[in-house]
């Protein structure tokens, strides 16, 4: 008998008929014995259909009556499972997050938990009941309703498993655990049994979108064993993230390949080789809430130098036009861009004690006769921007060089 | 400067735009230097669609967990109109039930207000703002979420200005007051500038559907100065109800004309004439939740009576089954029915002063050969049963025959 948190995402509750297939999933974990406390997201569709209420209303929506009115998707859920889960014959009790009270700092829109008491939760759990909660949401001090941003549920997950001490945080979502690669570009992708916090960090943020980044993070601190499922499988263990620690035997040296194809490179040319030439370049960018990924800054000669970096494709206009605003101003000699570029990362934990995956990385790419334009480089990873069109080449020849093909 | 409850009904914030609307109403009021306390009732539609999401799930769902889900319609709107406010450069702060604390006993689905915490709202008024309540709901002592029922949001406007003192509770509905009688039967119509709320509680119960009945009674119990106005006209005092001692000068005798088209009677005939015969034929009636209105029983004779009583029609059928199955246990001798029933009721304080108002409606209606079937009186107004052909007829020659075409 074990205490389990699960959370399921917005499509497997996304209809009535699916909320109650969770239930049924649910009630036979509760059969076993298991404690079960359910944390859920909005049914899918109806936070952007909120907000598109409000964006009716007006372009800037007051955050805090932007949060009153998208934290009413999860609460309609979390109604409805406990309705579906007493149609299959348990006992099951609903919770807002201001009901838990899982308390957040104030800031609206994207707030952080900084405290969830779990007393009521314990005491129906003792009592025999399922408890289902809200996720993406909570209470400032002043119970004001706050919601935690974008993929906020699994955070709410991660968090109440690690408030209630559970012994297995499970996210149910549409896919059946983390791959080695996007089986839609590498047919002999592999489904990973395990893979590190760390190199789930990596692939979460290089564009594996199976867990919030945060998420991960919180169960990384907080050592909650976590695991992605999937809601539309009956069977199967999905994938344990785990602590590198404990999982080190034969950890291979590369986990997975991510990637994003959606970036374009800014290159500055001729600059005054000097310092803060950087932050003159990135300011107005970073001032304009463009993000910025890969930088690098060639060295000079002449006393000039060339600067690079990438944004997502969608930014790279409005990056451009804030540099040529600001050319004289930092005595550019040209601006240059390329907006079909894309990135590809290896990913591992192994790679730490593993020399030469670099140089193995570029050879590999190198005998396609794909150009490496940018290269940055963790720890843990190895990023190369390259011209989006070699991007799936990029991949399967990466895969297959890595042995990630192979179980 | 006065301190305003302002309540707007389902229609009202309907769509954004209407929602904008409605912020452009208030804005005024604000302007004008008044404090203003806006309760709001779901988007038109929005409730019905989440009880149909329950109603997939669950034939019969928890009253807790619907209570859970259908309080989130008004949550949306008190949201909305907020953005809206603030676009128009309104100060405003929205508050759910459980955020004032409009605490409640915990009949889910129908709850009852016990007390209303005005602290918060108070607060909010004297910096300035426009506070936005979502109607309908509260919390109980636990915390759980409640709702009052049907119409509950009049309830929520009428007691939150009982607790915070307010001048005047405003109830902005589709019409702009209340009438003499329905202007679709009786062209000559005339909206009332004010209204008893004796006379408005019996307008109410009689089908004349602008208020919720509890908000009446609320707003008598605890004298709040309650008036029903259209949210879709710029000018109008709409109907002012009074307490009937401030306005008994130039009281007209007959205030309006209620009726109800979808009543049904069924005459339980020659049923032994003893005490307890009302009890065996009503109670089974009554225990599968039919309501019965008109109630008559004959004097009797030769040891056997006559039974009759009106229901809703949708209801008719199944009243009439229960009789036959419980005909020979009564020891009736037959049961018989007529589902084309309609009611007619003249509703006035003055009646009280005003002997030989009855004879005056019962000789109208025989003028033009309209034959009574059942009666019914109270203090304040006398109902009758006819046959449903000639409903409009009955409405039309009484409304002239009490005066009440002229102003």
């Amino acid at each position: 008998m074990a205490l389990i948190v699960q959370k399921y995402g917005g499509t497997s509750v996304g209809t009535p008929e699916r909320i109650k297939n969770v239930a049924q999933r649910v009630a036979k974990f509760h059969a076993q014995g298991h404690q079960m406390v359910i944390v859920l997201s909005a049914m899918s569709g109806e936070t952007n259909r909120l907000i598109g209420l409000a964006k009716e209303i007006s372009a800037n929506p007051s955050p805090r009556e932007l949060d009153v009115v998208i934290s009413t998707g999860e609460q309609v859920t979390i109604g409805l499972l406990c309705m579906a889960l007493q149609e299959a014959g348990v006992n099951a009790r609903s919770y807002t997050g201001g009901q838990v009270r899982i308390l957040t700092d104030d800031s609206f829109t994207k707030a952080r938990i900084l405290d969830i008491d779990g007393e009521n939760i314990r005491r129906d759990l003792d009592a025999g009941s399922v408890v289902v909660v809200a996720g993406f949401q909570g209470v400032d001090e002043e119970g004001n309703i706050t919601t935690l941003g974008r993929g906020g549920s699994d955070t709410t997950g991660v968090a109440l498993a690690a408030a209630i001490k559970a012994d297995e945080c499970q996210i149910y979502t549409d896919v059946d655990g983390v791959y080695t690669t996007d089986p839609r570009v590498v047919p002999e992708a592999r489904k990973l049994d395990t893979i590190t916090f760390e190199e789930m960090l990596e692939m979460a943020s290089l564009g594996s979108k199976v867990l919030q980044i945060r998420s991960v993070e919180f169960a990384g601190k907080y050592k909650v064993k976590l695991r992605v499922l999937s809601s539309f499988q009956e069977e199967g263990e999905g994938t344990l993230i785990t602590v590198e620690e404990e999982n080190n035997m034969e950890q291979p040296i590369i986990s997975g390949i991510a990637f994003n194809r959606d970036e374009a490179k800014i290159t500055v040319l001729g600059v005054p080789d000097k310092p803060g030439i950087a932050y003159q370049i990135l300011g107005p960018v970073a001032d304009a809430n463009v993000d910025v990924d890969m930088i690098i800054q060639n060295v000079g000669h002449d006393g000039t130098t060339d600067f690079s970096f990438t944004v997502n494709r969608p930014d790279y206009d409005k990056a451009v036009k804030i540099l040529e605003g600001v050319q004289s101003h930092i005595g550019a000699r040209e601006i240059r861009g390329d907006r079909t570029m894309a990135k590809v990362s290896i990913v591992g934990v192994g790679m730490r004690s593993h020399p030469g995956v670099a140089s193995r990385m570029f050879r590999t790419l190198a005998e396609e006769g794909i150009n490496i334009q940018m290269i940055s480089t963790s720890e843990i990873k190895i990023s190369v921007a390259i011209d989006e069109k070699y991007l799936e080449l990029a991949v399967r020849v990466l895969h297959r060089a890595f042995g990630l093909d192979q179980a």
